[in-house]
């Protein structure tokens, strides 16, 4: 059938819109969901259909088409296109039969992967297979599948080299900012290491963000393989460059629900590094309450599965299970975090960092290259400190930020929010917990991550003995109102201060 | 926080949508799909957040509000409005609970039936229902819990009457338009039957379409009871009388994998014929290719589950499976399907319309007047007979449509439609089998159930002996391009002539 192209100006990110009268649709025998073929000479769409009673919205005779469908088929108002019933892709079927609990072939879910790569099924099609793989489970053979499925339906970034390392934090923990400065590191010692990273999903900020603030982190690939190339390093966002791309929109229909199924996590996290051709990958698995996971069964069984899995896509890994019951720097959020970051790296005096920040990227830093045989097991952390002591690293790090368009700050003169606040210890004691989600909430309604001065400033950390009226912490935002909003947050419930034993007064 | 109203001149019939700009919902905290409250004064919408990059789109600092959000919070383009995140309703962890394979409690199915119907529930949430409900299956309690709830959260229409009936096909059957034949003749035996139907999903013509060529179907629940109380009977469109507001949300989201899962469909069943406060139901499961239930196992299987569930809310069914293997009447589409039915009413001589759709009419009528005990058993199909032909049921016919403001026609003076052509056997033998799914998808090409005058005449039925040439069928439509588009159609497989038994020549 012929229809009139009506621009709707609505856009979804995903999938493709198209909307008929309902009557027109009744007349064609297609529902709301089916996927329709829209045809304009050679250019086509594949886009899902709404429909609609509104003589207002889309006459009969008319299709509606949202933005992005409309810029591909390079239609203009009142353009004639046909549009055809589209069968629903084999994938449908394997979505059922996985729902049904049985399992499925390499094939079927690199169909289903590909098919939601390529915006084919639709989020209550997508929401199926996510339910099908956490009720009945995605076996090891499945979780394999799904992770080789990831990867060879989004790009591959290739480096002509034999050792490629990476990293990955399973996050959770506030401040836990150490990829810059184990990139700066591994870089310093002439490892490959294109690191790739996401902004903030519920934290005050990704590493994305906070490198940000010193440079242009929207790399296109190639821009990408010639820093590499140049400085054996990067610090690019993940998040344009097209890396396992079905990635992304399982995610979105997981959050309703706040499921994460344990073999679409690994499987997530895997096709990344090995879309960046990654060969050794260290993962840290942070624990504790208010951490992503929470119980160290939990992070054991997560571990192994890691292990597993890595082996059959011919990845070496080393999983390390570290402890999330506090932040891990003194600042959070970008500019606090770029800023404690560059003192780590320009070996400021120790006032000037958390000394857990610095141990904890020595730690991964050295890790990593006893993995790759760089070192002796038992020598990597002490070649780690050699590097970053010497200066090495923050000379390779400005190197990196300057290839990406940018230019290391003096940490001294960086500029903070112009509103604070800062909040004191209402009794004596030692601080027991330090809660990331309360943390992290707290930085982001400041404004965090967006507003890059934004965060929280801490004087203090978990096993500190306080005395009543110290600083804990210093709330930074741009804006008064944020700042009024932010501090209402019941905070103590996450920053307990145990009273120091003292017996109460009789 | 505060922001500017924009309306979106876009609607989704449900749920609720308002859009923000990312770089402010990522500064609020909030997400895709989270529930949102937006408050104007005292006026206030639960709606589903949506989320653009597009500053054309939905500025920083703009709400962009679908239009019916729009006038529900009666605001002007330009308001002031003020927004809260909304917590997750309780619903979506019995949802989860569902999915994990635990049972769930009447509390517990009420909640989510409860919030369904509100608009709470995004369709993402309602699809891990129906695959919770899908896998792990509903069991027996559950499934009368959801029919419970699905009563209680929508209208209920009371009569004050002792006996109330009803009756329901599982559909799939072209022309089986049984309905208002048999309401006629119980009205006119003065039982109340308040009959409420569909219009048709994925057939040639629900009861609601086809009753809509003699007169309104579109009633009020005031109007709904006062034809009642006058007439014993009516014949209502459900659709508009918020009668298990719910079954239609997850019937939408089980579309795109063809679910259906029994509990569902049970009790979307029942609650509606209790929402009209029916005491005795007839249930008619056609089986056989082509219809919606194919094996006879199945059937059985569907059956008793209908009686246990019945049983449980004061319900009295009677079950029973009929052929489905071929269309019910001569007329396919609302207005052949009204004229049959008035030859059949008026007692017009047996050319007029197709023997079966009269004695399955009886059929169902003799059965509920047993079932209430009208009639003894056996005497009921007799007792309809003697109704129907005595002229009773058409006198009651010719009231109850002009009670809805229509008027019956002489059936031979009825406008059919412009274009029409017709389709020869081309081999001689007999009729093994008309495929309801073929015949329905032709009258809907053709224009069923939208245009009234669109459809199939059947000459020739199920076991009938046709010689090559002979008259099968005519295709009626308006248009005559979608005449053409669906005379393509391969009706041939779906209408097999078995030859006559004759040897093959030599």
């Amino acid at each position: 059938m012929e229809y009139k192209v009506k621009r709707l100006d609505m856009y979804t990110g995903y999938p493709l819109v198209i909307v008929l009268n309902k009557k027109d649709a009744d007349l064609m025998d297609v529902y709301s969901l089916d996927r329709i073929r829209v045809k304009k000479g050679k250019k086509q769409i594949i886009a899902t259909l709404d429909t609609t009673n509104s003589e207002k919205l889309v006459k009969r005779g008319e299709i509606g088409i949202f933005d992005e469908g409309f810029k591909k088929l390079k239609v203009k108002m009142g353009s004639k296109v046909h549009i055809y019933l589209e069968k629903k892709p084999t994938s449908v079927s394997h979505i059922k039969k996985k729902l049904m609990g049985k399992k499925l072939s390499n094939k079927e879910i690199y169909e289903i992967i590909k098919d939601i790569s390529n915006g084919l099924l639709n989020e209550i099609e997508i929401s199926y297979f996510v339910a099908g793989s956490y009720i009945n489970k995605l076996s090891f053979k499945e979780t394999v599948a799904l992770t080789k499925a990831m990867i060879n339906t989004g790009e591959i970034i290739k480096f002509n080299k034999k050792i490629v390392v990476d990293k990955h934090c399973i996050g959770g923990v506030a401040g836990n900012r150490t990829t810059p400065i184990v990139v700066a590191i591994m870089a310093a010692a002439g490892i490959t290491m294109p690191k790739t990273s996401s902004r903030s999903i519920t934290s005050a900020a990704g590493t994305a963000d906070t490198v940000e603030v010193l440079c242009n982190v929207d790399l296109s690939i190639k821009q990408m393989k010639k820093i590499v190339n140049k400085t054996h390093g990067c610090l690019a966002w993940g998040g344009a460059l097209n890396l396992a791309p079905s990635d992304d929109k399982i995610i979105r229909v997981e959050h309703p629900l706040s499921m994460d199924p344990t073999g679409q996590l690994i499987a997530s996290i895997l096709a990344k590094k090995r879309s960046v051709s990654a060969t050794h990958v260290l993962i840290d698995i942070p624990i504790g309450k208010g951490a992503k996971i929470e119980k160290m069964k939990d992070a054991i069984h997560l571990k192994k599965k890691f292990i597993e899995v890595s082996r059959k896509i011919g990845l070496r890994v080393k999983v390390f299970i570290t402890d999330g019951l506090q932040p891990i720097g003194k600042g959070i959020g970008p500019m606090l975090e770029a800023r404690e970051l560059i003192h780590v790296l320009k070996n400021s005096s120790t006032e000037n960092y958390h000394p857990v920040l610095k141990r904890k990227c020595l730690h991964i830093a050295g890790d990593l290259f006893e993995l790759i045989k760089k070192t002796k097991k038992g020598k990597g952390y002490a070649y780690a400190k050699q590097i970053l002591e010497s200066g090495k690293a923050y000379k390779k790090f400005k190197e990196i930020i300057k290839a990406q368009g940018g230019k290391v700050p003096n940490p001294e003169k960086m500029k903070l929010a112009k509103f604070s606040i800062t909040f004191n210890a209402q009794n004596s004691g030692k601080i027991k917990h330090i809660d990331n989600k309360t943390i992290n909430r707290m930085a982001r309604i400041a404004g965090a991550p967006y507003d890059k001065e934004a965060g929280i400033y801490f004087y203090a950390h978990k096993n500190d003995i306080v005395k009543r009226g110290d600083k804990l912490f210093t709330l930074y935002s741009d804006n008064k109102s944020r700042l009024n909003y932010a501090k209402k947050i019941n905070w103590k419930q996450g920053l307990e201060i145990k009273p120091n034993g003292k017996k109460k007064k009789k």
